[in-house]
């Protein structure tokens, strides 16, 4: 017998989410979806950015707790991490609940993994589970690449990290009418297709996305066109148009349901961020904040979201290294 | 009702185990238990300590795979992760491997925060699991305190960097007559104890393994005396006595029964490690090539395993922060 891959999730209800976004994101299309904001200057009243992004943590995940109104002692497991160092935002952002913290590191696909590994223990071992991520352009930029007072140009290929946290509660129990859950996941292999530039995280993302697509609509047996939306995130503009022509080379169409978080979130023209959106954050926010709440609407009855990250670091390009990227997926459909 | 957090794991089976270490821990008392190891320059035949350390994580995984006769195709999820930015260690050394990857992060607990995901992973989903994490002291040492070249003075308090790696793998299905299994698990919260000192990771993270011992014995209503070990790893020696403190003040004795990986793993007074070993490594090696077979060959029966993390950054502390700590526990027994 084939060997199976997706799991199947049978009770792993998004019972809440959480969102909070810098003022980049607040201007962006999306805008009017995310409601916890900082417009002023990024740093939510802290005396860093480390510690801002730790605090859109913590302001997340308690939104998504106050909605669903559950308190600590409802919650069994955390799964959180983040793109700086060591993962200290979540370290220090989520210290302050008395919940246990398993902290997870996927680079870009962090917020699926935390989504596929709470749905696993929401269904099986009957836990509710917190997911939570975020990033920070102005930490992720000094961090990753240059000083943010040099003011370095950057090339078309490359991605904006967002300003951005993301919570989602899941849970063995449904809430109400308007449930929304997960139905089954598909966890990701690290595929390293050999790129070496740092400017250009969709083509190292991109076979990875398209590694973990191929394998799930084989094995489901069903058609790009059969779910409303096959969202990815954050491959951006050049990334998604190197998973699109990946995937026909297999004979397999997204395009007519493909979008990518990072394509959504800042408006092209306007506001000039190159190919896109990325960061923790970036599939975080747009998740939560839009695609989830038009799902609890009823706009959505039926996608597939496929995070993806970049498992370098700054010194392993340093070091003649390539860029392994590995894609999570989560099935997430309306009603029980 | 009061609630329960210890979750039992009923189909938990250590079925193999895999350990690779470097030359310092090749020379300490466990020596003779470390198969195998680079006791030439600790390069593993790699251009750099990175390359080292990703190539020391395939060995063990590999290690581990060959025993237990299981192939890519046979194992379900890896759980990996480890101390340099952005856990390169995992994400490069495991790339080979066809298998679902799941990056995590506790600093040193993330070998027991891997072994309780794959318990229950096994347990719930019945997935055949992998564990492993690595440390190397020249990859640590340069990112998180000083150049090597720099030859710095260490404190009486600091802890040396373990050069190790270990795998497990976990599945539902026992493996022969002589089992070990994960019988249950706990989860570590993040305890801020206020300890600023980098020097003194034992002080940092004592107080969190304090909490998840005194949950774990008043949840389970069971005495230290009625384990065979009870293990941490790794606190050290200065870690290690404030956390017999820290109990004793709660009325709860473990010094007959206490030790740690980190006091194990180098010969204190011949190799002069000052306060013992630290880092993912040190108790993955101790834990997998040590404790775990020792309770194969019948010399255990019962035991506790704690892993502890110290979740700062080397910024987090300039910035002015105090140390949060995890402890995440597992409870090991022989048979079925």
């Amino acid at each position: 017998m084939k060997k199976k891959d997706i799991i199947q999730t049978p009770a792993a209800y998004i019972v809440s989410t959480g969102t909070v976004v810098g003022s980049q994101e607040k201007k962006g299309p999306l805008g009017s979806y995310f409601g916890l904001c900082d417009t002023r200057d990024d740093t939510f009243g802290k005396p860093s950015f480390e510690k801002a992004e730790s605090e859109m943590q913590r302001m997340a995940l308690s939104a998504a707790m106050n909605k669903s109104s559950l308190s600590d002692s409802d919650i069994d497991f955390i799964f959180a991490g983040d793109l700086v160092n060591q993962c200290i935002s979540s370290n220090y952002g989520l210290a302050d609940f008395d919940v246990s913290f398993f902290g997870i590191y996927g680079a870009c696909s962090t917020f699926a993994e935390g989504m596929l590994l709470s749905s696993i223990f929401s269904s099986f071992a009957k836990k509710n589970c917190a997911a939570v991520t975020s990033s920070h352009n102005c930490t992720a930029e000094r961090q990753f690449r240059f000083p943010l007072e040099y003011g370095a140009q950057r090339t078309p290929t490359s991605q904006w990290t967002v300003t951005g946290a993301g919570a989602v509660i899941i849970s063995a129990s449904p809430k109400g009418s308007d449930d929304i859950r997960v139905s089954d996941v598909l966890g990701g292999k690290v595929i390293d297709a050999g790129i070496t530039d740092v400017n250009n995280m969709g083509a190292a993302m991109a076979p990875a996305a398209a590694d973990t697509i191929e394998r799930y609509l084989r094995e489901s047996g069903r058609a790009p066109e059969s779910f409303d939306y096959i969202v990815t995130g954050d491959l951006g503009f050049e990334g998604s148009s190197i998973l699109k022509e990946l995937l026909n080379e297999k004979g397999i169409d997204i395009a007519s349901r493909h979008t990518d978080c990072g394509m959504e979130i800042y408006d092209r023209k306007k506001q000039d961020m190159h190919s896109g959106g990325s960061g923790c954050g970036c599939s975080a926010a747009v998740m939560t904040a839009y695609y989830l709440k038009r799902m609890r609407n009823g706009e959505i009855g039926d996608m597939l979201f496929i995070g993806t990250g970049a498992m370098m670091n700054a010194m392993s390009l340093q070091q003649g290294n390539s860029i392994p990227a590995v894609a999570h997926l989560v099935h997430i459909v309306k009603g029980r």
